[in-house]
Formats: structure tokens, C-alpha cells, sequence
């Protein structure tokens, strides 16, 4: 039996935030982590083991960040939790005490019911490097690779793909676009030519009825009938909540949602906190269940979790999507609401859109054109979301449009507000893209 | 005499984005810019003229912004307002009538009473093509260059000058380092030690005692009897608010800090506006008059002003400084106040600091660091300001603190606050540099 101050379960991206934040707040507490993983893979970096980065074993979360942050870790899997004892059992047959739990334990690929999924050489995303190694060598046996799942996942395994070298990769997305939940008609019409440049099939505005072979994975067969040689299929349509151990100890969870957590990342139980992709989610607009699991919000909830864990300090907010990636040469990001999001959501919403140079003057070596696109709502005026687009100043640009929207900043308020700008880091100030797309917005309504 | 509904005098930044401004919001206005320049030069982007972007010719902000706004623009100076009759004057003899009239007639250099100022070959940092081409024909006759001011211009040009291939140069700073006014000593020093890798010669803590030589210039004498040799010197310390057109029409200004003009950018007269560097301008942090330059600003001020032309509908606030810049492989940027103003302003403060590489994993291509500062009052817990240093995300960065500080974020709110993430993009979620800087700076004071 093993005493500790602080347990996190959970080696993740969240896990490792909440052991390190818990060491910044409480530095003479005992901190022990405890992860099944013996090698912890980088969640959004996964994608690029097959490609830009090479390997699973240049994606780790490293251990020294624990080490140097006096956590300990524990490689085991935690199977129980008793609460009111305040102890937990491992799949090693040890028991840990705790003063307050954090539970980091988050998703598993989601896996859809269509006839032959559990064939050899169908994937899912799964975080785990010797299964990740099986992948990379199937790939390299493979010509026909089949992606199913047009959002931002699929298509960096696709574009990676093809930069390993594929002969023939597909894309298969059910809605009308790939991306669609991310980024508005015109910007996933944009990343869905730089697919097709590179040699992708992308086949937007389908469904895969079933996955076919004899013994082995040979092809995949549409709905509409149109059949595609496989030697590989890879699934990535999301993820759901690994909810089990916090359900069978009797905390409040919803198998889709995720563990039930109040504004201070508290569990049902005052001891348990909870955060991550295993957590219930609520829309920064609506208030309604959100399906959002990042890093970035998994994160940011760990944080708010350790600062609560003995005393309550600090409230999170609802999280808003913020996304980036790159496809090609093309960069895209996007923060909150999409004009076809907020218009579902039941929202009266105009927008501003203006593209610029990223640097100034354009005759500045490696200048590449940014567009911007802010939506928001008309009788509040409030900032709902954006989008940039084009060069690799995107992502960057979207957070800053996200710290926007976080501060539900009026339109009027953004004309006026103040960034800094330099010939070679920024757009002229004239052209501030966030300014004059606001400004356009503006100009619309008055 | 010609009659126009909205006339801009100044073709700068601050005159260019008003003449834009005001044409989204009065779509059947007319509108006129008078400037004294055929060409206009983008101010930030002069010290680049001499070696990245190489001409004069190649730094110009396009007429075409103009005349696609169906902006009319005439190459003249004004010379006279008659505020009763609303017209001006100009100095090739014509008449023009306004129903609304914006100033922007920007800065001019400031010359420092040193003996010896006006020999040929010293030159300050003009708005002028053929000035400057005679700043590019010295500067290739010359071995030696004095540049006068280690602020961000002078910086600038000193890397600038050292592209260009000229042998030794030297840049003097009055101040204990370069750059004290934007970034506080531990990064002054990091840009320091690069100048000095590239073989400028930096003389901080020094004062310049006179200009010398028979006929033309030879040499540049230090207060500490220091002599160095000068075939070109040139003036990088600040600038002065071009007030007599606004004072001799009656306008309240003040010969050091501008034409006055309160929150909506309105002059003491009801129908003339300005913005820019003309303005008189006061600190966000203190209302103290601030001597803040930018044509991030002057552009901030334009918009404003142009939306309050017909009816008052957009405030301004003071600014806060956002700069940022790259000397060789290193950029910076900073926004808000360093901890040395801050404590100079008689604020108590708290700070945090942290470092990550710019990508994750750190083996992604082309992965810096960036480190990132931030400073806080002790009371309210509110963020003063902030600097990002290393990759080239740090004007963006930069950025993002700034919108922190302007919205007056408290430190836990920051901790709590989100950001996107991506492997190719940005920092690791866990080590993401703003939440990770912010709860180090939290976890002082709880």
C-alpha cells in the first residue's frame, strides 16, 4: 500500500499537465501518476509518425517532465476506485491511498458497427506505439490505403501518407465536405483541392456500408455502390470517453459524454476531480453537450483541476474549438463558431472577410497570403468564431481570434483594438487582417 | 476649388487606413487624400530598403489601395485651415472645401542639439525615396558606419547595414542596453549578443558629444572621449508629432505631444479629426502622456476616427505598445509594459517566465524556442505586459499578450484561459507558453 497526496490516473496530455500544475501549487505534496502506457505518444502528433516525423518513438510526451516535476509514475493500470476508503486497486495487484484523485483517463477511438471493421489491416487511432508500428508496417506492404473520416485526423493521415509514398489514398467523409464541423463550405473546398493535388482521393458526401475481403482486407464498398481496393483501412471518426472505472465507482458518467465535471473540473465525489477527453463538455455558446475532445481543452482543464484540488481557486469556462493544421502548403485555423455552425446553432449572424499578405511589403522574402473570416452574432454584435487561412501564421492567428471570442468581444471593440505589426512578422497595419475583417463586418451593419 | 465631403491631408499609414475607413462605412461619400509624397514609403519597412528588400522602389505602400477605394488622392501640401469656411489651401495655390477633415500629418525625425549635426552624410530616418536613395549611394561609398539609437530603427538599420557588407558599424544607445523602453534587461542583452555575432559593435550606456570633421564628416566623439570613425552617420532616436498645419488653425496642440484630441479622435474643432503620429497619445497604464510612435496605432486611430466622421460611434482606448522585430535568427516581441517600466511607474509586480520549443514534438522540422515573459500588478492581479523571444512566432505571440492586456486579464483567468494546438504550429498543449507562464507567475502568490 502506497500513500500519496495527489493521484492522477492518466499519462496523457492532460494527466501529465495536472501532475505538473499540482507540483507548481503544492510543492511539498507527494504526486504520483499512474499510466498503463509504458511509452506515452503524443495525441495530435500521431499523424505524422508515418511521414514528416518518421517514427512513434520520435512522438513521446517525454518522462523527464514528470521526473524533474518530483512526480512519481507508476507504469499499471488503475481497475477500482474506492471511494469512500479513499484507495485504489491496479491491475498489478497494488493498492495506492490518496488524498484527492485527478482522473485523466481519456478516449478511445470510436469504432463504427459496419460489417467487417474488425478485419486485419483495419486501424483505428489507436495511443499505443507497438500497435502504431504494426500500422507503419502494413502501410509499407500497402498501394490502396482507405481513410474513413474527413476531419482533421483523416486528412493529416492522408497528406502523410501520400509523403510516405502511397500509391492510392482515399478519403471517405459522410458529410458534404471534409472538415465541415471545423471550418466554413469555402475554406474545406480550399484544403480539399490541396488533398487532390497531392494525389488524394477525396470522396466528401459518402458513407462506407461495409468492409469486405476474404480472410485478409480487400476492399471497401460505398453506399452507393462504388467499390474501393484496401490493402489498409484506417478509421478516424472521433473518439469517446473512457468512462468505466468512474462509472463503476459510482461517480456520475454518460458513456458518450464522458464523466460528469462541475465548473471547478470536480467529479460527484469532492475528493475526485476529472479532466480531459474523459470529461463532460458543454458548448461556449449554447450551453448544450459539446463534442469537442483536444489537447489544448484537456489541458487547460488539468490546469483548473490542480489549482482546485484543495481549496476551490479557479473556474473554467465552457471550451470553444480552436483547430489548426496544415495540408500542403496551405495552413488553416479556426476558433469558435463557423458561419454554417452558428446559423444550426439558431444564431442571426454577419460576417467580414479580408485577405493580406503576411508580411509587408510583399516584396519581403517568403511573403504568403492570409485570409481572415470573423462571424458574429447580429443583435449582440458579439464575436461567435473565425477562421484564417493560407500561410503557416494561421494557427497563431486563430488563437488570437479565439482570445476574442473567449473575452465575447464586440465588433465595434475589435475595429478599435490594438496589434502590432513589423515588416517581417506581420501584415501591414493598414491591412491588419483581424481589424478589416471587423471592419468590413461592420461596415455591413451600420 | 474643389468641394469634397471627406478630406484626408497625409498619405501614411494612419492617412490611408482613414481614407479606407471611411469609405466602407460612407459608400456614396466623396473622398480626398493630399499628400506632400509622390511615393510613400511604408515607415517600418525603411531599414529593410537597405539590404532584405534592397530599393527604396520596392517598399511603397501601392496607390492602388487608393484608387480601388475610389479614394481621390492629389500630390500637394496643405498649407492652411480656415475652420470657419472649411476649406484648406495647398501650396501650388488651390482651394479645397470639406464637409469633414482628418489629420494625419504624422512625424518628422528628431534631431538632437550635437555639434556638428548638419555636415553632410548625417542622416536621419526621412519618409523620402530620393532622401534615402542618397542614404543607400553614402552608405556604398562607406566603411563606417555610427548609427545613432539603439531602439528598433536603429537595430534594424545596424543588421541592415551589415547585410549591405559594410565593414564596421557601430550603434550608440544612451540608454544601459538597447532596445530598455520595449524589453527588459535579460532580452536586451539576447539581441545585444546577436548584433554582436554579426559583428556590430554596440556601445550602450553612451552618449554621443559631437559629429566632426573638416568639410565632410570623419569621425563621431563619445562624452567619454571615445572617438570613432564615421563616413556615414545615421539618427535613430524617436520622432516628433508634425503639429504647425493643426496649431496654426487653432487646434489645441502641444509641440512635443501632438495635435490634442480626445477618445472618438476629434479635435477641439467639432468637424476636424486626426490620428497617427500627429496625436497626442496617453498611456494605457497610467494616463500619463506616452511618447508611442506606431503606426499600429496611428492605423487603430484612423479606423476610429473614420467611423465617428457623421455621428459618434467607436471609442478609442490609450494604446499599449506592441512591438516586435528579428535581429538574424532571433525575433522578439513585447506588448504592454516590462517589468522595469512597470516598477518605474511605481506598480508592484509579480512575473512568470517559461520555454518551449515552437512545434511538438520537438523533432517536428524547423522547431525553435520561444520563450515567453509575463508581468503582473499585485493587487489586481492583472496582466501589465508581456515578451516572447526566440522563434519566429514571437510578433504573434506578442500579439496575443497584447489582446491579454488590453481586455485587463487576471492572472488566474489566463491559467483558465484556451489556446489551439498542433503539432506543426504551436507549442505542445502541456507546455503551452502563455497558460505554463502564467500559472508559474499564479503558483508565487497563491
Amino acid at each position: 500500500m502506497k500513500n500519496t497526496d495527489i493521484l492522477v490516473v492518466g499519462g496523457s496530455a492532460a494527466g501529465v499537465t495536472a501532475a505538473i500544475s499540482a507540483r507548481r501549487y503544492y510543492p511539498n505534496a507527494s504526486i504520483t501518476l499512474v499510466r498503463k502506457e509504458k511509452d506515452v505518444l503524443i495525441p495530435c502528433g500521431i499523424p505524422y509518425i508515418i511521414g514528416t516525423i518518421g517514427s512513434p518513438d520520435k512522438n513521446l510526451i517525454p518522462d523527464a517532465v514528470l521526473s524533474k516535476n518530483n512526480v512519481d509514475f507508476i507504469i499499471d493500470e488503475v481497475i477500482s476506485i474506492d471511494k469512500a476508503a479513499k484507495t485504489v486497486k491496479t491491475s498489478s495487484g497494488n493498492s495506492l491511498t490518496y488524498k484527492k484523485l485527478i482522473l485523466a483517463t481519456g478516449s478511445s477511438p470510436f469504432i463504427p458497427p459496419i460489417p467487417g471493421i474488425n478485419l486485419p489491416n483495419v486501424f483505428t487511432i489507436k495511443k499505443d506505439t507497438e500497435y502504431l508500428r504494426g500500422l507503419l508496417k502494413a502501410l509499407d506492404q500497402s498501394e490502396n490505403v482507405v481513410i474513413i473520416g474527413g476531419g482533421f485526423i483523416g486528412l493529416e493521415f492522408g497528406d502523410e501518407c501520400k509523403k510516405r509514398g502511397i500509391l492510392n489514398v482515399t478519403i471517405i467523409e459522410l458529410l458534404p465536405h471534409c472538415l465541415l464541423l471545423a471550418c466554413d463550405e469555402e475554406i474545406c473546398i480550399l484544403i480539399e483541392n490541396k488533398l487532390k493535388e497531392s494525389g488524394i482521393n477525396v470522396l466528401a458526401d459518402n458513407k462506407v456500408k461495409l468492409v469486405g475481403g476474404k480472410k485478409r482486407l480487400e476492399y471497401v464498398e460505398l453506399e452507393n455502390g462504388e467499390i474501393l481496393k484496401a490493402d489498409v483501412v484506417i478509421l478516424g471518426i472521433g473518439a469517446v470517453p473512457n468512462v468505466e472505472l468512474a462509472a463503476a465507482a459510482g461517480l456520475a458518467t454518460n458513456k458518450e459524454k464522458g464523466v460528469y465535471v462541475d465548473e471547478f473540473m470536480r467529479t460527484t465525489d469532492e475528493d475526485i476531480f476529472a479532466a480531459g477527453d474523459c470529461t463532460q463538455k458543454r458548448c461556449f455558446f449554447t450551453g448544450r453537450p459539446a463534442l469537442l475532445r483536444l489537447a489544448s481543452i484537456g489541458t487547460m482543464e488539468a490546469r483548473v483541476a490542480s489549482a482546485n484540488l484543495f481549496g476551490l481557486r479557479l473556474k473554467s469556462e465552457c471550451p470553444i474549438g480552436v483547430f489548426g493544421t496544415v495540408i500542403g502548403d496551405l495552413a488553416i485555423g479556426s476558433a469558435g463558431m463557423t458561419e454554417r455552425s452558428a446559423k444550426q446553432a439558431g444564431f442571426d449572424v454577419f460576417s467580414g472577410e479580408f485577405e493580406t499578405p503576411d508580411k509587408h511589403p510583399a516584396s519581403m522574402p517568403n511573403t504568403k497570403n492570409l485570409k481572415v473570416k470573423l462571424i458574429f452574432e447580429k443583435n449582440s454584435r458579439v464575436l461567435l468564431g473565425g477562421q484564417a487561412y493560407g500561410s503557416m501564421t494561421a494557427a497563431k492567428v486563430a488563437n488570437f481570434i479565439g482570445a476574442l471570442v473567449q473575452k465575447r468581444m464586440r465588433v465595434d471593440e475589435i475595429v478599435a483594438f490594438q496589434m502590432g505589426s513589423h515588416p517581417m512578422l506581420t501584415p501591414s497595419p493598414i491591412a491588419n487582417h483581424i481589424a478589416n475583417a471587423a471592419e468590413i463586418a461592420l461596415a455591413k451593419i451600420w
